[in-house]
């Protein structure tokens, strides 16, 4: 099997300037020299966690696993350079399923500029997972860190929230050229991307920096999705609680001292929105303004892991 | 749970020189300038396929989810940089099982100066899932492939063969400093490590290498494990049928020229078992050479991946 998707791949596959050795020996070889530092991830997906396989094509799936390392580059404002991914697929119909996942990431690859460097496929009698690799390299501004957010920084993001689930969480373009672009026009002090929900990912930066963040509840983007979401539900939660904590809109949250957000929101990157939607304060933790401006705590919420 | 995973991690790993930013941001960042080229290799284990869970402590699984990383990069004579780590836990006493897991894996990492440049771990309903992805540097001599060899070349191996199921396909040691040391020291043409099985492996370089090999059947060198393995199962199959196909062995099968090869199985370096078990020819294929010296065609056997 194995060797029947290595064949496929060798055909399907154009070179790449940084893969020296590709498929077919024990390990790739990339060339780095010219590289410096290497950004490196993981991401591993798992189905009836991260996406359903009866529910969705598998050309989905394979995108959202490149999709969701490419974001966590772009959170770093890394520039995407190779990628190795390891597949355990179930035995019926692996085969098929391995070319779907392949003709569904190997387009955001080609993209992307990503060299396949690689993989394990493996098959098994339990659910699939992919489990994906990606190596990134730096651009002469060095890296955006989730530590770097200073009292007085304003809140600046990417895009809308909410309602991923309905479907963006599995087509959503990572927004690797647009970090590349603000972290090369602007002075950036932290960043991060919204993987497990737009407060709880922010309480993150805020951590890691030492101080707090208020959010101003009235400009926060808010996606169509979590409008359509919190109608669906109709259990209560409005599309505002949606866009701060559903999570996965692989957006891009940034600490930007004011005279340059200032400077940026008024000349974006051509098709970047970008929103002010807060600042960071002394008093650590989250805070919501709301529409007098009065401060309420608010408990970041999102996708947490479950276990005993 | 991952954040308690984390806390555990940043207590229990040292500071690595490769290692620029660890856990705690969205991705690594390694100091790769003065490596040039970087080798990478990905290998997933899965319960039940890779290890039986219910009947080992997780700490040999651990050891084993690295070390047969590493051997994919001795496979290639590369010296081990750094290591991610992506675990689908069971969610029941996931935690334990992380810990177990890094517990196992940890001391080789050490041993190996493998920087553990961050993870990804989750839980599910499914079975334990270890995906790890290795990258390494390369000597001034560049790779060892699996190409490269050429008629008349012997075949070298490390070690003995068969038998793995016993234990040792948890608890090897990988053939990283032999690899580098041997690449040092003498000119190899190929190599490869055994993970399918010796004669499987072995048909991989030859078909790399557009040649054949035989294998002198008198001289293989068998583990005691693959005589007790024949005595349990009582089938009929011999300790040399073990050798040949069991595969797991993480042994090192080298393709050297003749007076390299005398020279080196002369003054091996230090703990390292050679033996000369062959060599590669024109006629393409595998072949046996039995103790009259007749040839006789071998159909490589060894691990294959079932799928529909």
């Amino acid at each position: 099997m194995e060797s029947e998707l290595i064949a496929y791949l060798r055909k399907r596959l154009p070179p790449h300037p940084l893969l020296k050795l590709g498929a077919g020996d024990d390990a790739a070889v990339l060339d780095m020299a010219r590289q410096g530092d290497v950004v490196v991830t993981v991401d591993m997906l798992m189905d009836g966690v991260d996406f359903e396989l009866a529910r969705v094509d598998p050309r989905r799936v394979g995108h959202k696993s490149l999709a969701v390392n490419l974001s966590d580059l772009a959170a770093m404002a890394s520039r995407p350079a190779a990628a190795v991914i390891a597949l355990a697929l179930p035995r019926r119909g692996g085969m098929e399923l391995a070319k779907g996942l392949y003709e569904g990431l190997l387009p955001l690859a080609e993209r992307y500029g990503v060299a396949i460097a690689g993989g394990d496929t493996n098959s098994w009698d339990g659910p699939l997972v992919v489990s994906i690799t990606a190596l990134g390299s730096l651009t002469p501004r060095g890296p955006l860190r989730r530590g770097g957010a200073r009292v007085g920084d304003w809140i600046v993001v990417t895009g809308a929230f909410g309602g991923s689930i309905l479907g963006s969480h599995l087509d959503f373009q990572p927004r690797v050229e647009e970090a590349l672009a603000l972290h090369e026009q602007f002075e950036l002090h932290a960043g991060t991307d919204v993987s497990d929900g737009l407060s709880i990912d922010l309480a993150h930066i805020a951590e890691e920096s030492g101080c707090g963040a208020v959010l101003d509840a009235a400009v926060i983007p808010i996606a169509d999705a979590a409008r359509r979401l919190a109608a669906l539900r109709g259990d209560g939660s409005t599309p505002l609680d949606h866009a701060l904590s559903d999570g996965e809109d692989f957006e891009l949250i940034l600490a930007v001292p004011p005279a340059e957000a200032l400077r940026m929101l008024a000349k974006p990157p051509p098709g970047v929105p970008l929103t002010a939607i807060g600042r960071f304060v002394e008093q650590p933790g989250l805070w919501l303004a709301d529409q007098d401006g009065d401060l309420l705590p608010f408990e970041p919420r999102g996708y947490q892991h479950e276990m005993d």
